[in-house]
């Protein structure tokens, strides 16, 4: 089980080589939150989103041995990234699993970063698990899964001891803290480190419209499913169901879930770009979404949202902009 | 005149003030330049560029009873909505005089920042010398000079104080550094605190082709002027002619300058966004736009060039994204 001994250890091995994202902040979002809004942008994170952190974590967390014969992940984009930069840095070959119609962008920077990508149709049925395990046998593959593994919720955990620093240097001690959630590995990761280092600080995990899984799940106090289990613009968050080993975490530590439209989390993209001059992608936005247009929602004189990764291809950026214009 | 102890005594006034903006870089970019380059993003300093640097350290600077009357400044936009920050921050009225035909976004801003806007009519031949100088006189407001200015010099040399601290962090002794160049007030602010915390940087100004005023001037030895005084999508970065304190740093510690295309800097906004995950205004794509497409121009395993501002409109970022898509 991942506790808060394992992220530190993460943290030590991930010393100078993750990036230290910093705490940013507009007034023109204090403005339209009504509360000041404290962003930690993952979206410059290396690899463009918060995943890097969990797979050079989980790659750095294998045996030599086990490590050099190669990892293998299942990814719409973002985790492929993260660990394909990771194999790549202790040079060990990553194959990497992902949907054909996955965003361009994430594709070819897998390809870029020296994985062998492996598409598959999700249409047409095809499992991607049996590729995979044919592929992980007959090569000896190490899977690296994208939120269900110890070491990857320790490795994004690190992000959370970085908000715990980072919230007491701005003298915040409570305060929602809303994290985009798939699988919840980053939410978990975070609630961990938070409930150690910043107990003041709690998580509360953050979903578009019919990918609320988590939010129904933390409600019902028992895992549920979404009616699909792909779809819609945010697809660096959209999961079929809360992990076995997350859900536990997220259940005992975690506030209730917020969910926000597909619209919102374009807008909240145009916001991004017009106050803090940064790129997010859809599924990265919708924790900034819930800070800015779920105000009542959410309580304390500060928020702190994580945009979780900024990935997102021209044409979908140039529809939030187009939608929302100058926000 | 600045120098050294003047930039460090605004250091030390900036201190929590300032956003101390990271070194980023991208494994893609590196490709494209051939070298590595990092990428210091001052369009995630505060108000959106790093003229919040010099507008703070000139407006901390001043007599307090001088500053209690107000500050009044003359600006296309970035320079404004940093003097009107400081302001707030002192409590002061700010009076900052803008042509019409300024970004709507910066005129947005600098009003909601708190300030009084002037606006004139530059095609028409409005004076603004003379608008500011009857408000000046009646008023008794301090007039905070964008660049030619010593405190403001010694503000924007922060960064350069940075700068320094990171590349050595990062293991750089010797590089180019470049900067997106318009009156030179961070050019020479830079290239005063590289030349005292890492002589082995070495400071290139950067323009848009036609405002190349820096690039001839450093070339013929003295100062020339643009054919004309305004125009382009580099409003950020389009002076007249170099400073008259600026010009003699700028000569005595500046290798030649580098000039690329209008298109080039879209170019450089579309890479800032698919791979820093940055948003970069054309003024302040100029020096990455040179570190990529002018590698044959640059020194050195190691580039450094920094994103001066982002405050761009979302129709500009969008014909940036539609000419040069993902890049």
């Amino acid at each position: 089980m991942s506790d808060i001994a394992m992220i530190r250890a993460a943290a030590a091995r991930l010393e100078g080589h993750v990036r230290r994202t910093p705490l940013l902040s507009s007034p023109f979002l204090d403005e339209i939150a009504g509360r000041q809004v404290l962003v930690k942008p993952e979206c410059l994170q290396h690899t463009g989103s918060f995943k890097y952190r969990g797979g050079r974590a989980a790659v750095s967390a294998l045996d030599p041995e086990l490590r050099a014969r190669g990892v293998i992940a299942f990814s719409s984009g973002n985790h492929a990234q993260g660990v394909a930069l990771a194999a790549r840095q202790f040079g060990v070959p990553a194959v990497i699993i992902m949907p054909a119609d996955a965003p361009r962008m994430k594709i070819d920077n897998t390809r870029a970063l020296g994985a062998e990508v492996v598409l598959y149709d999700r249409a047409g049925g095809e499992s991607r698990e049996e590729i995979g395990a044919a592929l992980t046998e007959a090569r000896g593959l190490t899977l690296i899964k994208p939120y269900d593994e110890p070491q990857v919720i320790a490795g994004q955990g690190t992000c959370g001891l970085e908000i715990a620093e980072q919230a007491r240097a701005a003298g915040v001690e409570r305060a929602d803290v809303l994290v985009c959630c798939g699988g919840g590995g980053l939410t978990s990761g975070i609630a961990l480190a938070l409930e150690a280092e910043a107990p003041g600080l709690r998580v509360r995990p953050c979903e578009p419209e019919g990918f609320d899984d988590v939010a129904r799940s933390l409600q019902e106090g028992r895992i549920v499913e979404n009616a699909q289990a792909s779809g819609g613009i945010c697809d660096a968050i959209v999961t079929p169901r809360p992990g076995d080993l997350t859900f536990p975490i997220l259940q005992r530590l975690c506030g209730p879930g917020l969910v926000v439209s597909e619209d919102e989390a374009l807008q909240a993209m145009a916001l991004a770009f017009a106050r803090l001059k940064l790129v997010a992608e859809p599924g990265g936005a919708v924790a900034l979404a819930a800070a800015l247009l779920r105000p009542e929602a959410v309580e304390g004189d500060t928020v702190i949202c994580v945009i979780t990764g900024g990935n997102v291809d021209a044409a979908m950026f140039r529809h939030a902009l187009e939608r929302h214009g100058d926000a």
